[in-house]
């Protein structure tokens, strides 16, 4: 990068908050995606005015910009692919305004999501939306990527939280998107269009988020199964029977025994699947649910079923779960977790299906995930070192994601296309679907400056 | 219109699906907004393929379309401004699929609204969004128009329920957008530009939406206040307690009053304001909730408090509020209802804002409406041939949405800004705001064909 662009950096954000050496560019080349490209610069603004002038600047001399918030995604978003300069969230990470009669909470997007619950717990409030990053992914990392997480059946995911955004359009113009009411229908859902946008849009700096009453009650239970298909009955019977539990948590025999080789949880090596099913709210309405899951996990040949009476015993039955990446991670050197997802009514469908396709390409696979969403984990068990069996594994999720997409799904329920799942969108969305992505993009950012390479590729640009 | 352009309206669409004759002209040429426009044809598809045909030829032949259901709007999105022919969806009323196990249903765009529950019912499901016209508006007008309703504080408005949605674009491409996944991060949200965007970038002609369990218990009750405060500090104080009801509507004086001479509902003439509140869910946790209700609306100096025992006392408690808007209706030849939406933690300030304004202007003016959503219905009484008080009412409600604005809130709470609020529109989201709508606009209509003259101006277009 020219000494003069770097000069202009330092004016903009003054020198603490610019990075250009090697061993810092390291450090900013990858996130939670096996992916690597280092970036020339860094960049950390305190204020949204800053990337304003960041973008105004990146636009004028034609250099790449990748937002980024803790780099805790999964799919590769937050990769520099054309290098250029990383520009850094962590640092806005200001509440700008909690307002517990309205139940909202207005924040820079740099704030940790989890730092939101304290804040809100003292109007009783909380922000729903849990994905597995939440103690350490930034807010406007988790809108930019539409975050989800194990309550999605009953609370929905983060575009159902988001009321306004402060967004620095790719060539530098600052918009207030949204609205603050319950209701508001004053030109388009502009600022939905943020969400999930992966920062190829625009820059997320301010955002303002819906709370909801903390549940005054949680009755949480764990559900053995000597099949798969009584497991996946029963997910399908507890709906059918108008219950909406907080948390529905499927793992499978390969899972189950993965975390008990990495640490006795109690769980049965034998069974095919395991339920861990949650209700919440007013105290008597969430046992009243849960006495009606337990019989239709009872109709459905459980072997097992304990409900929590206390909190620590709730912790022992959900231990295994929440050990249920590293265990499977322990297993081989290396490992790729999918978010694949298809509507619960075919989850048997899909958790057989792949099975075959492991078998198949000889691939240990862990199968976890929420069930109740039909948003599964399987999770591939490799060694990234033998490239015999990465071959065979890349066929896998080749098949994996047609599989999918056969089953009228989406190749990703949570985690992001970014770079992951770049090849594989224009088979479930079509030609006509990749236009509209490229026609929003180019209308946004018409020099391809933004976070570039990401989702789908732009004509002329190469994969 | 050319005899050509007729010939082929004919072909795609079948003779008996095309009026030209002046008489049938009239019928379309207005909404439920005062504003007339007369067509030069009217067709009515059936199919998504004819409705992408006719796209074909609009664009082929520079005529404008303009998109209609029922034509129950409230702020003139079904206009034919611009003349040329209106498209009308009601002869698309199929039920495509209904998929209980999934909470889903798929329809035709032109199915009425009210036609959805009784198939959800048969699987224990309802549809949440009520808007007042559910009745006889259309699904897919309720999508164009993001309908809200009675129910958007606990249950949202209708862009929650939107999973898929089948668009023709302006060109006459085909398009499918969204998932019947639970959770859908593969792309942009298409689907959501389109709830709202009040026809001007697609025609919706398929809807998939999320259905609810029914709730399988519901309480209502009334409160009577003598202060306009102790009604706005109880809605506060019963969301502030963590309880969120399904409903509270308000009601003022000047509404409880043109209720009483319209028929005797039981309500007081001297109570400064109403409140209509009801919970809903489990049993127990409805009732538990009610019980919390009733607590703050004692500690705000209720003058009566009463809980429906049955269905019949509930249809009693809510007579007035059913016939608030006929009845203040009844008070002078015409009615302006307007949908200026506050947070509600402003409520108070809200209403005491527009009763100054109807005082300033000497405009006979009823409040009511959707209190838990800051969502208030005023509604000013004139005569419309009485020329020196509509101007005053022009006033009067060029400073209503003034006061929205310098409130934080919004000109359009659920009625959409259409031909209605258009000359508003740029003093709540500002000229930047209008450019993104412009620009999204252009992206899908660069010949400004479909529904031209709505929303806002294209540059070089007259107002």
């Amino acid at each position: 990068m020219e000494k003069a662009v770097i000069d202009e950096l330092v004016t903009i954000f003054g020198q603490s908050n610019v990075l250009t050496d090697r061993e810092d560019m390291i450090a900013y080349s990858y996130d939670a995606a096996p992916v690597e490209v280092e970036p020339e610069a860094v960049v950390f603004p305190t204020t949204t005015e800053q990337v304003s002038r960041l973008m105004k600047l990146a636009y004028r001399v034609e250099v790449p910009v990748t937002p980024r918030g803790q780099g805790s995604g999964l799919s590769g978003g937050s990769i520099p692919l054309k290098k250029g300069i990383v520009l850094c969230m962590d640092r806005m990470t200001k509440v700008i305004e909690f307002d517990p009669a309205n139940r909202l909470i207005s924040v820079e997007a740099g704030l940790t999501t989890s730092d939101i619950d304290p804040i809100a717990a003292e109007a009783g409030l909380f922000y729903p939306p849990d994905p597995g990053s939440v103690a350490f992914s930034t807010i406007g990392g988790n809108v930019a990527e539409n975050a989800g997480g194990l309550r999605g059946l009953k609370y929905g995911v983060t575009k159902d939280y988001v009321k306004m955004l402060t967004v620095v359009l790719p060539q530098g113009d600052i918009v207030k998107l949204g609205s603050k009411c319950v209701k508001h229908v004053a030109g388009f859902n502009t600022e939905l269009m943020f969400v999930g946008s992966e920062g190829l849009l625009g820059i997320i700096t301010e955002v303002t988020l819906a709370l909801l009453p903390i549940p005054k009650h949680r009755e949480s239970a764990l559900a053995i199964f000597n099949t798969l298909d009584d497991a996946a009955q029963t997910v399908s019977d507890i709906i059918a029977a108008g219950v909406t539990p907080s948390t529905m948590e499927f793992m499978d025999n390969a899972t189950l025994n993965a975390i008990q080789n990495f640490k006795d949880c109690g769980l049965p090596r034998d069974a095919e699947a395991v339920l861990l099913i949650e209700t919440d709210g007013e105290e008597h309405s969430a046992k009243a649910e849960m006495v009606i899951v337990q019989s239709q996990v009872e109709k459905n040949n459980s072997r097992d079923f304990k409900i929590a009476q206390s909190t620590e015993e709730r912790d022992k039955l959900f231990a295994g779960r929440r050990v249920a990446l590293n265990a499977l991670a322990s297993v081989r050197p290396n490992l790729i977790l999918e978010d694949a997802t298809v509507k619960r009514s075919v989850l048997p469908e899909m958790v057989r299906g792949i099975i075959a396709i492991a078998q198949k390409y000889n691939i240990q696979v862990g199968i976890f995930g929420h069930a109740g969403d039909g948003n599964l984990h399987p999770t591939f068990l490799i060694d990234q070192k033998d490239k015999e069996e990465m071959a065979r594994c890349h066929k896998a999720v080749d098949e994996l994601f047609q599989l999918a997409i056969d089953l009228d799904g989406t190749i990703s329920g949570e985690h992001g296309i970014g770079l992951e799942k770049k090849p594989y969108l224009e088979n479930q969305i079509g030609a006509a679907g990749i236009k509209i992505l490229q026609d929003f993009k180019r209308m946004f950012d018409p020099k391809n400056l933004l976070n570039p390479g990401k989702m789908f590729d732009m004509p002329g640009e190469s994969a």
